[in-house]
């Protein structure tokens, strides 16, 4: 049975609303209802944010992430190292990474994974610009930093494949035993791979 | 610590998005992303239709329910017993009410409830509206359709002190079990006001 609607602003609404992933229709009334409660200025500033994102957000000609401007702040940081370049899967794993504080170099956004199941393959994907910048000899370094997914283990692999024609030192984040971890119950396989992999113990120090 | 965000733009979104209530920053970037991947036409639309529902939008001048017109659908339809009103909280309720296809009189939307912990006081609400349209003399019954909530119950017993001078009968909605509940779990009040309004047996018939 379909709801009848007193107000078709009301229903249109509701509609975009329940559009977005994750918001069902009961959800996205209660948000139109808080919106209509909010003063109009904040209203009229929501839409237009929305309206401004798609319209003006552009993509950084170097690092392919999202940037306000043509050339993004750490593609154009002085002081960052361009000879080292991470490969991440999207913007949100720039910031999980930017936000470790760890990491000097530059970052490559491959703008998605490898996934055959999604239709996606590699090129979708922005590997031929990576390609093009080992190729041009400038990078000493690149480091793959996709989930550990069978799919981001597909795209390493690909990527592998393409650049290990270059002069490139090709690594991978470390995998292991995670900060919080309880032994007992961390899979074989990262347990298998942390004992093969371990490390000189040494004591905490700071950054 | 707080994230990094790489535009301005997409942070803008993310923040508005985070100020809806059960909306957490992770959802809030999730819904942002998503919003970039669909055609900038779409996401033009849905920023225009939040814009205009606020600035469009009316509130019935009889009912007090959201209307894209002065006086609403329902106000405005000769098929509907005008001297019939029934008295609920928000729109919300109008449409669940609408739904049951049961009703044919007009409502008398309150916008909101008594509740001295939220700060809502009669002066709030449009019980001084209600008692005019009341004391004009047309209206023969007023249906109290609100939840039956503590809060909901101090409304029914303000708004019927408020109208009990007038010559108007002032109905409430039935308590009882509902369909589908098992006996063992209804709560004793329920249970025991089903027995006390207990009514003749009769056939299921089509509404």
């Amino acid at each position: 049975m379909s709801t009848r609607f007193p107000s078709k602003l009301l229903e249109d609404a509701v509609n975009e609303f329940s559009s977005l992933p994750g918001i069902g229709r009961k959800t996205a009334f209660r948000l139109v209802m808080h919106l209509l409660r909010r003063d109009s200025s904040e209203v009229k500033r929501f839409g237009e944010t929305i309206t401004r994102l798609r319209d003006d957000v552009c993509y950084c000609s170097v690092c392919h992430g999202i940037s306000d401007t043509p050339v993004c702040d750490i593609c154009s940081d002085p002081g960052r190292d361009s000879s080292l370049i991470c490969v991440v899967e999207n913007v949100q794993d720039v910031m999980a990474v930017e936000n470790t504080r760890q990491f000097k170099g530059i970052y490559h956004v491959l703008g998605g994974i490898i996934s055959p199941v999604d239709g996606v393959g590699p090129s979708d994907l922005t590997i031929n610009r990576l390609e093009e910048k080992v190729r041009s000899g400038v990078i000493k370094e690149v480091i793959l930093a996709l989930s550990t997914t069978m799919e981001g283990d597909t795209t390493n692999f690909y990527i592998y494949r393409r650049l290990s024609p270059f002069d490139v030192r090709i690594t991978t984040l470390a995998r292991g035993v995670a900060i919080g971890d309880v032994l007992e119950y961390t899979d074989e396989i990262t347990l298998g791979q942390s004992i093969v992999n371990r490390r000189l113990f040494s004591l905490p120090s700071q950054g």
